[in-house]
């Protein structure tokens, strides 16, 4: 196990790279060594967000002099990301994507929702970064971890014990989220004045997130198609999923509560709560809280998982993967 | 038809009863008589509500004193309603409820949610105050009215629709509401830095207006058990229900926007809206926003209805009715 | 007195603008005619502002077509206003400019703080639209009448007692505003993200609007060169301005209190108040609500002013300037 | 020097002494022992405030079973906190005093703000503990810190550099702060409802910070009465001062600057900014970040300090007063 393992972030300027790189800088095992940017090449990383205190300049992407390091975050967006990528595998450097453009296996898909791969040969190939649904072995040896979409991951926390067990039948997941989730770009979407005092749904043709969940839960069992709708809310970081589940067969509070604490048994991420999950309790952290219980009047199993979107969610997700692609302790810079 | 109608609100100093009694005072038909408080007696509704500006001072309820006019708001909580609703009845004063003590009509369902009526002589005895549901002529004869829940408000409007065209298999309803639904008083719930980045689920162990949704759903033929689960967000007013429908049968998104129109073709306080609702659109007024689509994914039916929960939800429903009661239009100083 | 002016707002898809038309689409003596914008031609404004719920489409200006109503709001950045002020007075109409273009009196000012006047013919000629300052008159004989900006709105309603009474020797004035006074464009500084969870100042290189005070408390008999610093707050509208008055001569509490009163008795759009204004107050509202008090420790005299900065600050402000010049009681369309 | 430090924090359920427990629970240096609290006993730490995770039960507090730590943190509301500090000091016992009791060294003054003092033989023995202000070595050897108010930390770390020099003729300090200043207690002055969408002035008739900042200035070198007023923001955490000097002599903008670096060189938890500084740039940040220039019209020093007055306007700054105090490095457990 090397001391230190030097590690870059590629598309910095935006909410996810940089807090992957304020996340790397005071990690005692990564030593950041180039941060990128597209849009704000020359500028210092703190000028752009005081808060994370990274004294670093972003420079201009450039493979050959960059490619020299242990590992890379491509924060990308999608169809940007995958060339970055393939050139990065190319140099020997193992990768976490927080784009798109490696989560799904079914290329079809892929293409349905994204358009044409711009990296198609390399497709397939990754892990799925999400340690929690029984990836972790998988995620120790890529060399490409594509780092999971936000709801995905409160999703698939939220649901994997039920889906494990056979129990989903049916789920419809309401999805509350932050206005980070929607990036640093300034829209009238992202206006101060369009949010606040504000709540309303988005997506409605459809959400790129919902076959990421539908491809997960497949994979622990459970064949649905799931009703996801995403809704912005005013707050700036959090993201709540409250899950509608009708189960394949009626179940009991016990057995709910019994199957939730069996199955995240030793996660150190993942809490269960008796108390409903806000997402201020996971403000920054990168902790998934969950609230697992059946609904009297209806019998339907609701499930509530609370993550900041911005770290479990991703950056701070993508040191945990970081840290198990390099042998170091999961936890390691992130408690 | 009276050129003026004399009114009292009883129970002024919560959220409900100044905002009925800031809407009365300046309405052209209605002359705002006594209000009260149990809370604030000899302080004036200016100083707890600057932004209302009616600058009467609240008195003690005396029904004696109190019940020599034409019509009152009584914006007391459940089991304190009752009895005052009661008295008022015997003076011939015709009432709105804000509470829900004259909401539901089976006198058993009110006791497991509420416990023991205050008033059961009157039980069942008023109108349902919702006008846009088909109540109009009963709420015009009517000597109570009992003003629908915030959620209810919403929650009917959305799916009435569906319901009355034997379209409602199944159905989730996801609500998210502002701090003020939960009223004036202060707790730890309603504390600023509670409620501030935060979102969660509350009332887990079972909502008293999901019976109320159900009731109403099964007079508009749809008999089903509705999961019902709202959120408390970090604004203060507004409410916006999603709800997930398993339909009878496939419909096109076209079938949907037709019923729709055609449900609510002449309705003032209804808006039919391509796109996705937010409450911001609707706050501080009496209006409903509402969409419908259908999910290409699952089949699934989606509404969104948007309302200020203390407008449309509450207050300026009450006035909408008290209109409809004394032969006003419908739109009176409201708009 | 006619039974109904024809007015347009040219610039409408602003915040400014798009305010000013809601309130004469609603107005009794207003018959709304045109709407213009320069972004958003082609769309309804509704679309753009649902909860305005003005159904008109907005179109390309033209003077020749547009010139042709008695009375027109120009809602224009400063520099592109004055060529259109100058094309509709060409044209007989009688305009109030929302836009700095006019506001000062001095040529060499104006250019120091905005550049080459682009209609210098017309400059000087405007009467400064705060009515309670004592421009009543002038406002109501005027051709131009140049809206004041937010800031010195409630700056000089909150200072000009003082003034007048020759009490001002120094003033700094500490000021708070929404993100709305930021406007419609969406920008890093107006990104949710920025400003959620914040407060800093701005303008720091110098501020605008203080050179505006400075001339109108000039007017008032009050030569001083205030210090001016604005604050962005979370919050979308609403403005406080806090003022910090070192006086020519030791003051009693209860003389400022009956200055105070004194001069604005009468003034039905300034609320004189006990407790601390705040913003929430006068929301949607065309008031200014004012205390003054004596900082016992310094002999400082303290004035707080809370407006709304998109109503008394800029469009309702400017209804109330278009009902003078036509003649229509002063607050008429405003409460 | 030991390896680990006892310590205990008394009061901890309301916020300044919950986050002090939770600093000191992650800190390297400091083994945190008991935890009390006068309303919450009975009840773990992390049921009241889940995203400290610190899963502790908080007991009664008891003198003779508690006072066998090096350290403690006392977090009681100022007259409740002096008896405790005096019982800990009898038990050898050093601490940190969060409340006022301690502060002033004028007892008369103490007397006029705050009432009779409930420890008299104490008053005057703490240091201040604003380590930036020159207090380290006092600290270092005290048996009492008092840790200094929110707003006085802002103001004075804002001021010291001008105040040292010589050149602070007459001050004027606006503060801004979030709500979680007002405490954990439930009011109608920390509802959300009140709060949100509102900014006002409060403590009109005087706050007693100002005091505190006089005498801290006078230390310095200042002998002024500063006018101050806190405003209270739509934000939980946060503070910003805006401070407007009058200087005893002309000053320019590069003798400030260079003035300010000189003074806060080598202080690692000031930065001094050519922004202006947002306290969002300092959230959960034991940092101070400040920013002065000249008003180019006035002559006036403006000066924005910003720190979050939960970390280093209280309970982060004693834990780097304790880190002083048992000879750790100052920023131990602090970045």
């Amino acid at each position: 196990m090397p001391s230190s393992t030097s590690v870059s972030v590629f598309g910095a300027s935006g909410y996810a790279g940089a807090l992957a790189a304020a996340l790397l800088q005071r990690h005692p095992r990564f030593e950041l060594r180039t941060i990128t940017s597209r849009s704000d090449v020359g500028r210092r990383l703190d000028e752009l967000y005081p808060r994370h205190r990274v004294p670093l300049e972003m420079v201009e992407l450039d493979l050959d002099r960059h490619g020299d390091v242990d590992a890379a975050i491509v924060a990308y967006p999608h169809h940007a990301a995958a060339p970055v990528v393939a050139g990065l595998r190319e140099r020997g450097v193992r990768v976490i994507d927080l784009s798109a453009d490696f989560r799904l296996t079914d290329l079809p898909t892929y293409e349905q929702w994204y358009g044409p791969h711009a990296a198609p040969q390399l497709f397939g190939s990754a892990a799925y970064g999400l340690p929690e649904l029984g990836y972790r072995e998988r995620i120790a040896e890529a060399d490409v971890v594509a780092n999971p979409g936000c709801f995905p991951t409160a999703a698939l926390l939220g649901l994997a014990p039920l889906a494990r067990a056979g129990l989903v039948d049916d789920v419809v997941i309401d999805a509350k989220t932050g206005v980070s989730g929607a990036g640093r770009a300034a829209t009238e979407k992202t206006h101060f004045v369009t949010v606040d005092e504000n709540v309303a749904a988005y997506g409605l043709a459809g959400h790129r997130h919902a076959p990421e969940i539908d491809q997960e839960l497949a994979v622990l069992g459970a064949e649905v198609t799931v009703t996801f709708v995403p809704h912005l809310l005013p707050l700036d970081q959090g993201e709540l999923i409250s899950a509608y589940v009708r189960p394949s067969r009626d179940v009991t509070e016990q057995e709910l509560l019994d199957l939730y604490a069996e199955h995240y048994a030793g996660e150190r991420f993942v809490e269960l709560t008796g108390a409903s999950p806000g997402v201020r309790d996971v403000r920054e952290t990168n902790i998934a809280r969950i609230k697992v219980t059946r609904d009297a009047r209806s019998g339907r199993v609701l499930v509530f998982a609370a993550i900041d979107n911005l770290w479990k969610g991703t950056s701070s997700q993508a040191v945990q993967n970081l840290n198990l692609m390099f042998g170091y302790d999961e936890a390691e810079g992130l408690s």
